[in-house]
């Protein structure tokens, strides 16, 4: 009879806690998910880093890292130690990790500075960075449970595509980190690692699925993480931790060879997941969109495109090379036209949309704003996504928790239960649905396409094309744990396949605990829940947390995406308030 | 109640026939299909075509007219004309043409004239040449019946994307061509417009789907060509006429907006077909292929990469400009493992290899050949092909077919019938195929992969990769009509999303008629029925037939394939007989 649930998770827990080596344990003062609500600084101050380790792991983002390292003057060795170390002291603090293999990792970097004193070179545009990975990439040797007690206890015997790309760039593994169940929720609890807390606000959700990469990053527990996104999983833990995230076009960074609880062949058939960076700053996210897009990554995964970074497109008329005058074109999508965004987010739109059309910014005239209404094209995009990823009716992975009995987690329970599989009609229908939305969502990038609303409205025969989108990352800010309510404003990109990142912009502040919502009715059950956000809430719950905005390029123009967003965490730099700059270097 | 097929092919063909302008009907002297074997020589032959005409569609390639037609030397109402004129006589003596709009064509063909002469400019690329179509192809005001009566007498209401893309790039449409019913044959027969012949050959097939292509464009009623390809419907006419064809990756060139006859959806869940040129020299297809590559034509199809002819990753080892010395290397497949060659495919590899192999050969530094052995691979694509085109289980053309009784074309007539859907697991486990076989087909193309048989056994630890691998198009010659056997090889490359295409070498000659097959027993049941393609037939109706080879690069590597493919052209040119260049300007 095959163990229980309950059993897998304890023994699974214990391998996990005797893994911390014992001088990285926190000293009982610092217990888990007790003490303050913020454990940001706990790790400087709770004495267990050395200045040394404080500096590196706080004074150098992952590129300065990265030139620093290739220079020699950090030794890998030290810098992964560094933050094998903080990573376990973040893992005590938020329960963000699942696997560590800071051993094998602290081993690696002793290899590649033996490498570099020896030939002289870097092994690669990564080398001796760590980087940590979500759970649901398999390493060989180590577990990739994804949280399910059927799951564990069997160690992969392959490395995903994107893992041999970043030990061939130089880089070093040394843990992976906690997702909720299913990958299916917004927070990141399961029933074999638990639940993973907001290291900024134990209060509020850390975000998911790729949670306990946002809470490690936060903590400074890893310089650069990789997560995964099929409706939010990067966008959501980097909206809730106050970091950057890009969500990648499907063929940019490989997929491959991952744990993701599904069978194969099914993402063919619905909506393809994405692999992609959460780091502090645009910078990092592209240096490791470049180290990855310049690996020859189509040698290891077939739906790879065989494109460098610098083969995409371009923000041509942005480099400064060519020192062009178009500006940069940006449609500002305040609506979703399905749930209508509470006041806080209205006030941080308007504001974006301000700043960027300020004479004030110093780099105004490189900058115009159109406002686009796509509120005709938004509930559709929800219903098609729902549609399509619930063709499986969730058997596959109710049959991996029914295996030992495991129960669903909290949030699940009520949205997840086995209906019959959808028929190969439906399914068929779904993705006509999908092509269709594609198709129509090509107008919205054209000025002639009528989804502009310029004040002139005789510009609407213009033929100009937006370069990106802002929006909303979700319709209301960081909520309260298990109170997550609608992906539309991050799925509807990956049911496009466009690529979209987000932006910290600055904190919730006292002002933002104003506004209320109007008289007229919600425009559903979905926009109803949304508005408890903010009804049914203590807002104060509220205060100090980061208020971001998501970015959006077309289909596979990620090159693009991210110079843009690069001109934009510039242009809105001064909407920052102190408080998003202490949380910064 | 519904008209019969027979009365709307009646009509459909009567109409047809009228639409001839009566002073470019042949003399009855050149019935349709009477008459000689070989009706190439016709069109210059008849008296219909001035002196004038016969030079515009005999001296010049599709390259060459853009050239002429851009700097003015030519006037395109005068190349239109002259091609309309020509297409009219193909089609008298081949039965090639489905729809045709010469007024249309020729009305286009003045304005643009008129605007060259106004702005000194041409419209584009494509200025002024014109180009045929695959029936499939929507353009408005005609119809798209794809050759069955219940889609027959309906107008397209809007453009396929491509046709978008190729009239802003300057191009001429005037005629779309004949197919097989349902698209799933070899041949090209249908209720409606009737069988396509072979114009150098009657007895021989003109292959299919883009039969009606193959023959317009051989007949040199048309410069060049649009055809689609989901299994090798491209290269198959491509070979049966002794012509170029190259079927791109998908997402190169726009596909949308077709009449498939299949749901809207279904290729989502099964194969894409894709969109390429069929015309007389690698170079006139590689013209298109940039001229739609740099046509934005992202902004027309959502499935197309928004990247240019020139962002591709090109063939950089061996472009002039970089003269560096590093060979092209070419992998020769030989077999399938599924189907053996014939032996005239066999003595056309073995020359091929040889012959790129020769230090005669002036270039011969700069080509270097391994053999590779993919025999192990071969079999399970076919499985896994006929499976993913088989989901539908036929019902959806059957339901075509039976609003109006219409029967199925005599070579389909065993091969096709209603059998059930395919289930969501079905369909969910053959994409996991399709993607297991275009993970384990990545190694074919490196040197530690394998599949290479280099004669030093030690070079497999080497760390190259193949540029491109040239293999048979079939494992026969060019068979009598309805005799086409499988499609192996051309439709692995479907599936695993490769751009390939077609290059003539040489024709059958006397000499190709010895050779048997070896006393081993048959491979399976279709390779028995490829052997009966030597045994049991008059093999002297292959003499003068042209026979050709396959080129394949890697997956998006539609830049490099073209440019190997023209290195190839040039390599392999001695090889040609006279026949071959006689068919040639």
């Amino acid at each position: 009879m095959p163990d229980t649930w309950r059993e897998i998770a304890a023994r699974k827990q214990k391998q996990r806690a005797e893994g911390i080596p014992k001088p990285w344990l926190l000293p009982s003062s610092y217990p888990l998910g007790a003490g303050s609500d913020n454990v940001l600084n706990v790790p400087r101050e709770c004495g267990l880093l050395t200045a040394d380790e404080i500096r590196i792991t706080e004074a150098y983002d992952a590129t300065a890292l990265v030139s620093e390292l290739a220079a020699g003057r950090l030794k890998s060795v030290d810098v992964v130690t560094a933050f094998c170390k903080r990573a376990a002291i973040a893992h005590q603090l938020t329960n963000c990790l699942t696997e560590f293999f800071f051993e094998d990792g602290i081993a690696r970097a002793k290899q590649l500075d033996e490498y570099l004193s020896k030939t002289g070179k870097p092994k690669g545009p990564l080398h001796g960075l760590p980087i940590s990975l979500k759970d649901t990439f398999k390493v060989k040797g180590y577990d990739a449970s994804v949280g399910v007690a059927s799951l564990s206890f069997n160690p992969a015997t392959t490395n995903s595509a994107l893992v041999e790309v970043l030990l061939e760039q130089g880089a070093v593994l040394y843990c992976k980190t906690n997702i909720p169940q299913t990958m299916m929720a917004l927070d990141s609890h399961n029933n074999v690692f638990g639940r993973t807390s907001n290291p900024a606000n134990k209060h509020l959700t850390p975000g998911g699925s790729s949670g306990g990469e946002g809470a490690l990053v936060a903590m400074r527990g890893s310089p650069l993480g990789i997560g995964t996104d099929v409706g939010g999983s990067i966008r959501i833990p980097a909206m809730c931790n106050g970091l950057v995230g890009v969500k990648p076009s499907h063929g940019r960074v490989p997929y491959a060879g991952q744990e993701g609880g599904s069978l194969p062949g099914s993402s063919k058939l619905a909506i393809e997941s994405t692999a992609g960076p959460i780091a502090r700053s645009v910078r990092d996210c592209e240096m490791l969109l470049r180290a990855v897009g310049n690996g020859s990554a189509w040698l290891f995964d077939p739906d790879v495109l065989p494109q460098t970074w610098e083969q995409q497109t371009a923000l041509h008329t942005y480099l400064p090379s060519t020192r062009a005058k178009q500006p940069l074109l940006v449609g500002i999508m305040r609506t979703d036209g399905h749930s209508t965004p509470l006041p806080p987010i209205q006030r941080l739109m308007n504001e974006v949309a301000q700043k960027l059309r300020s004479p004030a910014l110093p780099s105004w005239d490189a900058i115009e704003v159109v406002d686009i209404d796509i509120s005709s094209l938004g509930p559709q995009c929800l219903k098609t996504f729902n549609g399509i990823m619930s063709i499986d009716g969730a058997n596959t992975w109710l049959d991996h928790l029914d295996k030992t009995g495991e129960p669903l987690s909290p949030w699940l329970q009520s949205r997840l239960r086995r209906r019959p599989q959808k028929s190969l009609d439906e399914v068929r229908k779904l993705q006509a649905q999908k092509t269709d939305m594609q198709t129509r969502f090509l107008d919205v990038w054209k000025e002639s396409g009528g989804y502009w609303s310029t004040p002139d409205s005789q510009a609407k025969k213009g033929s100009r094309t937006l370069d990106v989108i802002v929006c909303p990352v979700a319709p209301h800010p960081i909520p309260p744990i298990d109170r997550w309510n609608t992906t539309n404003y991050t799925s509807a990109f990956n049911l496009l396949d466009y690529p979209s990142g987000v932006l910290p912009v600055r904190t919730f502040g006292e002002a933002d605990l104003e506004g209320e919502l109007g008289q007229s009715p919600p425009l559903n059950g979905w926009d109803k829940i949304n508005r408890e956000l903010w009804t049914d809430v203590d807002r104060k719950v509220y205060l100090g947390s980061p208020l971001s905005v998501q970015v959006v390029a077309p289909k596979l123009m990620d090159t693009k995406l991210v110079e843009a967003m690069a001109v934009l965490e510039k242009a809105l730099s001064s909407v920052q308030t102190a408080a998003r700059k202490a949380s910064k270097l």
